[in-house]
């Protein structure tokens, strides 16, 4: 395989705008990324299983076997707390972060430049069954300064050794979908606080999992929004909480981003995992980038809670009508049914009213937008491009500029003004923060209760959508938490 | 009352963008349209009929002083079918079209300017209770060089005196909305076509009648709406219908138009009657710009059918914070209690499974916005700024120059290049086109069918909220005929 970071981004269409998961070149993971769901997807029987079983076979539970409607809880039975709530508990201070990097492809090569580059981190292990992955990743520590890392490279299950080390603090996840909620689950089950790239899990019980898992181990479990960093998302919520939106009543966000031609590019993912999941699910398999932003403007959570669901979703045509323009006979692609959404659009609603549109689309034609809207009393905000009309300052029914309200910029974005790293500096502020916060023994700007919430969507929406658009109520993961309010991403500067 | 058009128009936020209907003088029918309906609506009982009690008092029903939620049949059942359909049927040809118009206020005012600039037009009779009004509009009359006009002036059924008049095949209506049902019908059951402005009714029941009586009475019944015939919109239809944007798969409508200052303007409307509606109803009052573009686009009732309809909605802060900062005192807005939602987002599906977004969003701070986007397998369309994406022709990820498509210009923008009159000129084309398919007895681009569907989601909308985002059956007005493939807005220019 020939897929580096580098290349693979090359590839990419908004390559500075999204960022992707690596493939994992061990034959046994890959033949269990490449089981062509077909059959399921053509019955219409989505299987978020599917995929799962042949990983982590010592850890993974037969529920991982059965296909989603029948594993999947009422959502509103919250199972009893086996533990107190992690909201607001602060890391245990260290005056030097030990991080263990899990998944080195697209996005773990990538991430480890800026773990690397943030003072107070040690990179101490590195895994991919791809050997050269690890071994560039390796190579990467040194030549920073810093010791030589542990390598663990052999077969799927060798990241449990990594977990059991004794000289880790947190562990980073950055691997196929498929494998996020175990690995989750095992950094936790070793004592180490776990961060995991988007989307954390795909089912309800496994967020259930994770968020009893967090509150029995006190280890914290945090999906890794970096787009909750992004200088606009930041400059709107620090705004939002002063007040400038008067108040709030609806916002927007999106994964709107065409990935047709990577998911079908031999070279860009290992195997036809990230297509699969087209095969299994008809709802929103990405929320996260579009609903994580907007919780916190409304402080969701902290004050607010996101109570119900509902979703529809258009046809699926977009992925078949690429393959049949780009795919020759016989590619193995031909032996998938697609039946995911090529458009899914879900309505959240809020304990206070408020209502979030969700969008998702990475099978059609079109520019990128994660949307990022916010209104309220006194005027509303919205991205691609960003365009601001608030009350007093605007009263001409015209879009303003929003370049006007640098001054709010969040003090992450006053300090580092030209980040390093891809995205536009947005994952530089999140490593950032998040080893600030654990050098220093603060809480996290985000726990385990905002991952399940803004992960919720993914089964929830293929359950409203198979209900033809029945709202489905959104579980409270924090058990009443939610009501208090505390700081989340409107940090202010720590002293150092 | 110091209220005429060009006043009134020069008062609008927007004034090129939305029309609105006119007040009514007369101390009977205003003592109505003043009723507030505060204490309904602070119960969070809605009473669509509220507000119609007193008016029509020779042909308004028991039923329609009944709350909404008593009234209203359960959605999916479709009355037994009393005549022949409408769909397709031609207009008897009239050389020269002898128009009654309604209501002369602002909408009335401004558009009788149109009915008199174009040829084969007649104005025979004009109605309005206040005798200014109707005295200026026949003067229009007489100086456009036309025989004057019969005048309706005494009190709020003298429309009905209109009706029955033998020489008039077109009855224009330009009422407050309380009005539309009452005067569409008396329209048809004196054997006239009727055009109405929007929207034609506010209750599910009203929209069975007018479809069943335009059965029976064999007249059209026609919601105006003037947004179908915008310059982008039918562009948009023709790429669409031409196969540019592939299979469609999604698409997006609005009434996003800031009205707090009009609606609480004494000068304005006449009286209360326009912010009652936001007493009584939660859901989306104003469908039809948003939902008869792209009802257009994807041929609904033509092919496809509006199958569904979820809607949430925002709290409801507007208009109360407006009235606190700019209201004094003792005034009488003060009795009201406001319950419409300031955002109402919609999701309508249809049996194609297409998604239809709907917003409406009169009482907050923002640009206006009609949205009106179009998404299929090759592309997207987004209005506010106009902008497309398109491929083959684009590949790079970015919006693209929609005014490269202007050779897809339907044939009456490319006929009527400077139209005269409001909102862009969308208004003269709407008056053109209807008149031009009497003129030749030819049927109308839109019909009863299309009235009822695009207004449907007024009550439904409401419905929807009322269960927490349950969806809606939208029933099927054409009871059947929306499988027959038809043309509607995409004509071809007809010989003269």
């Amino acid at each position: 395989m020939n897929d580096d970071a580098s290349q693979a981004q090359d590839r990419t269409h908004a390559p500075d705008q999204d960022h992707h998961t690596p493939d994992d070149g061990s034959l046994s993971r890959r033949s269990v990324l490449r089981t062509t769901a077909g059959a399921a997807g053509a019955a219409g029987i989505a299987g978020t299983g599917l995929g799962l079983g042949g990983l982590g076979s010592g850890t993974a539970s037969a529920a991982d076997r059965r296909p989603a409607d029948a594993v999947e809880p009422a959502p509103e039975s919250a199972p009893a707390r086996q533990g107190a709530t992690m909201a607001g508990v602060p890391f245990d201070r260290r005056s030097t972060v030990r991080v263990g990097i899990v998944g080195l492809g697209n996005r773990g090569g990538s991430m480890i430049d800026l773990f690397l580059a943030v003072p107070g981190v040690r990179v101490v292990a590195v895994c991919d069954p791809v050997k050269t992955k690890a071994e560039r990743a390796a190579a990467k520590v040194t030549a920073a300064g810093q010791p030589a890392p542990a390598v663990y490279t052999k077969g799927e299950d060798d990241y449990e050794n990594l977990c059991k080390r004794g000289d880790i603090d947190f562990v980073y996840v950055a691997t196929p979908w498929d494998f996020h909620f175990e690995m989750a689950k095992t950094a936790m089950l070793n004592g180490k606080h776990v961060g995991v790239e988007c989307p954390i899990a795909l089912r309800l019980d496994q967020l259930w999992e994770l968020v009893d898992l967090s509150e029995r181990t006190r280890r914290h479990c945090m999906q890794l929004e970096n787009c909750c960093y992004g200088r606009n998302e930041m400059r709107v919520l620090r705004m939002a909480h002063a007040g400038l939106f008067g108040d709030l009543l609806h916002g927007a966000g999106a994964y709107n981003h065409d990935l047709r031609g990577l998911m079908f590019d031999p070279d860009y993912y290992e195997g036809p995992w990230r297509r699969l999941w087209h095969t299994r699910l008809r709802g929103d398999l990405y929320p996260n980038h579009g609903f994580g932003p907007v919780a916190n403007y409304m402080d969701v959570n902290r004050g607010d809670r996101a109570v119900s669901i509902t979703s529809v979703g258009s046809p699926a045509l977009g992925l078949a009508e690429y393959r049949r323009k780009h795919m020759p006979a016989g590619d193995p692609s031909w032996k998938e049914t697609y039946i995911e959404s090529d458009r899914t659009i879900s309505l959240v609603q809020t304990a206070k009213g408020r209502v979030i549109r969700l969008e998702h689309d990475v099978s059609t034609p079109h520019p990128y937008s994660r949307i990022n809207s916010l209104g309220g009393t006194k005027g509303v905000f919205e991205d691609y491009p960003a365009r601001i009309y608030l009350e007093p300052d605007h009263t001409n029914d015209q879009w303003a500029d929003f370049s006007a309200y640098a001054d709010w910029d969040h003090w992450l974005w006053k300090e580092h003004a030209n980040p390093p790293g891809g995205h536009g500096g947005m994952d530089y502020m999140l490593v950032f923060r998040l080893m600030q916060c654990i050098r220093l023994g603060l809480a996290p700007d985000f726990d385990v209760y905002d991952a399940a919430t803004w992960t919720a969507p993914v089964p929830l929406s293929h359950l409203s959508i198979k209900a033809k658009g029945a709202p489905q109520p959104i579980p409270d993961f924090t058990r009443g938490e939610w009501r208090k309010a505390r700081s989340g991403m409107d940090s202010v500067k720590p002293a150092e």
